[in-house]
């Protein structure tokens, strides 16, 4: 295909924006994140349908989970219906209990505040930071100095009196956030450190995957994840007994036996399909190759917003030195003189058939979140007005 | 296949129970219950992987839902990730809030608690009857003389003081329990009624499908059911703006947009995927075969235990007059006399390798329920010291 025209430099934002998305990709439209199925699928899945185990038994979930452990490098790996679902199970085997408080990002989607909401916690948000849109550290440092104090074996909020249980960064669009910073935080005020890794699965720190580093990490296999079951999640821990636990939660808490129903516990029917299962093993299979298409697409990206980067107009999200991003969906940020055109930049771009969206609405400010505890958040609320995520699909480039 | 030889009628139970089962059954092993892909799922399924819909939105996903609606009778049916989902939203939607008091039986499968403990509410379990073994109205009535006063728009649990909010019956094995006795109590009481009809899609009362009489009613198509989507299940109701509520609710509460995340509330990852709803399509064909197939076996069934229910030994469950069940699950119910022969009837039948199952623990007795509310409980409690279930595959005869 023949790249566009150069925009001339006159032109409009969102002119320029359209112009540089269309110089990367094919005519046509194109949303935001598609799945792409050239692999296993077809076997796998009719093999699922052959086999009859189609359902919460079956040989491509026990697969799934050990390729899943595998790759990821997390002693266990537990496949569970969803993403959603998975953290809430990991939150519950973090020790999060009604009336706790969670600190989580409010630049997020709105799962990791209703797992903890589902524990009947509360969510408690806290700022991000600019260059990796994941949680700052620094920042939480601070607040928590300001609003935390010991009680008993670990810290409370003085102000609500909640103890504060646990703190749950989210790599946001695959971005590896500062986990060094975060697990001495966690570990300096007797935090219980759970990675929503739903974005994640291919995003490396420091030559460990994400959602590895604390007690429990999750990730998602929706239908606009890097790889997808249709709808699926996992728990990943290096604890063995914690992995026990969750297998038995996402069960519905039924004790092996022959044929008798003893529940020990009120569980969960969080278990991934057999059906499902058998997608992701085949998804996983091409994992590496997502992964380099999408690297790829963000190089391309680079190259064609150069323009506008150099300028000072955008930039482009880019892995932190030391990470490796699985670069699930691309984002330009506008530097803060060009906020107020973010309306217009959507319209223009959707218009023209080319997907894009821009952060979700902030947790604080959202109806059901409105009353919940929270830092200021200054970074949070100023990347939310500048983020425009642009078409991400493995199969773009 | 010729059948077994009658059993010498000085056998013992056990024996004459496998002997039974062999002349019905053929060689090898039988599970209790399989599910048979002998439709369109392949097609299907491989339409939907093509489609590259294979998430929360999808063809497939509309067209389960309206045809649920068309066979059902129900107004709206709206699929979800599983049966416990469809039961947890549809009692949320029933008005039922943190600290109500839910009317449940005893004898159920544990979803139908742990929906009702999702929400913050108290099981609070009640007596079954020993013909179909559902909810038994006339006992329910006697115990809410004696335990329920008026208060405010409602009544109240006078020992525990908890609102009495709802009533969720379940039709046990797919054999439609007494719901006019139901109907009658609900508005006497001022309950709502939410019929748990995970096993009885294709069982009908009085020309009504289950699950269509309450104000919301819930359906399982988990891989054990008589039609399974791998995991998935259905809330179904004649109200649309419940419905609208419902779909809302299940769909993480976003409100439509082009591409704003706002979210109106805290709602649920409960969707049902395109993938699973393809499977579900074709399993849907073929539900009047497996009605047909499973009222087959149960003659047979009755044909085989002939002498024995002759002789007072044991008796086979059959749909209640003016019913139609779906005799999705095959049960003989021992005579009070044999029920210290349960143990040895299912070591018996699963050491000859046909499955066998007890009734489920009673849930007032699982270590999570213990602590709740209940009635005086001696039929269910009576019945689960009786109740085999037996070899129930559609594709058995």
């Amino acid at each position: 295909m023949q790249p566009s025209n150069p925009p001339p430099p006159t032109s409009s934002i969102d002119q320029r924006i359209v112009a540089s998305l269309r110089s990367v990709l094919s005519e046509g439209i194109h949303s935001l994140h598609e799945p792409c199925f050239h692999g296993n699928e077809q076997t796998y899945v009719q093999d699922c349908i052959l086999s009859t185990f189609v359902s919460s038994v079956g040989a491509y979930v026990d697969r799934f989970e050990q390729e899943l452990s595998t790759y990821t490098g997390a002693k266990r790996a537990i496949a569970t219906v969803n993403g959603t679902a998975a953290l809430q199970v990991a939150l519950k085997l973090a020790g999060v209990q009604a009336g706790d408080e969670v600190l989580v990002p409010t630049l997020t989607f709105i799962a990791t505040a209703n797992a903890v909401n589902y524990l009947g916690a509360t969510p408690h948000f806290v700022d991000s930071e600019a260059q990796t849109l994941g949680l700052d550290p620094a920042a939480l440092r601070a607040w928590l100095e300001h609003i935390a104090e010991a009680s008993g074996d670990g810290f409370r909020n003085r102000v609500t009196g909640s103890r504060l249980r646990a703190i749950v960064p989210m790599h946001v669009f695959g971005n590896p956030c500062d986990l060094d910073g975060l697990q001495a935080i966690a570990r300096d005020y007797r935090l219980v450190l759970v990675e929503d890794a739903a974005e994640s699965l291919g995003s490396f720190y420091h030559d460990c995957h994400t959602g590895t580093f604390g007690k429990l990490g999750t990730l998602s296999f929706n239908g606009n994840k890097i790889i997808t079951t249709g709808g699926g999640g996992a728990i990943l821990t290096n604890d063995d007994d914690l992995a026990d636990q969750a297998k038995h939660l996402t069960t519905t808490a039924k004790r092996p036996h022959r044929w008798e129903y003893l529940h020990d516990d009120i569980g969960y029917n969080y278990r991934m399909p057999n059906l499902n299962a058998a997608l992701g093993c085949a998804q996983l299979e091409q994992l590496p190759m997502f992964l380099d298409s999408k690297r790829r697409l963000t190089d391309r990206y680079q190259e064609a917003f150069g323009k506008l980067i150099e300028s000072g107009t955008v930039r482009l999200l880019r892995e932190p030195t030391g990470c490796f991003s699985n670069y699930w969906l691309q984002a330009i940020i506008l530097e803060e003189r060009h906020e107020h055109k973010l309306e217009s930049i959507l319209i223009s771009t959707n218009d023209a058939g080319l997907m894009t969206r821009p952060s979700w609405s902030l947790m604080h400010q959202l109806p059901p979140y409105q009353g919940c505890p929270h830092a200021p958040l200054p970074v949070a609320e100023s990347l939310a007005r500048r983020i425009i995520n642009l078409p991400s699909s493995a199969g773009l480039v």
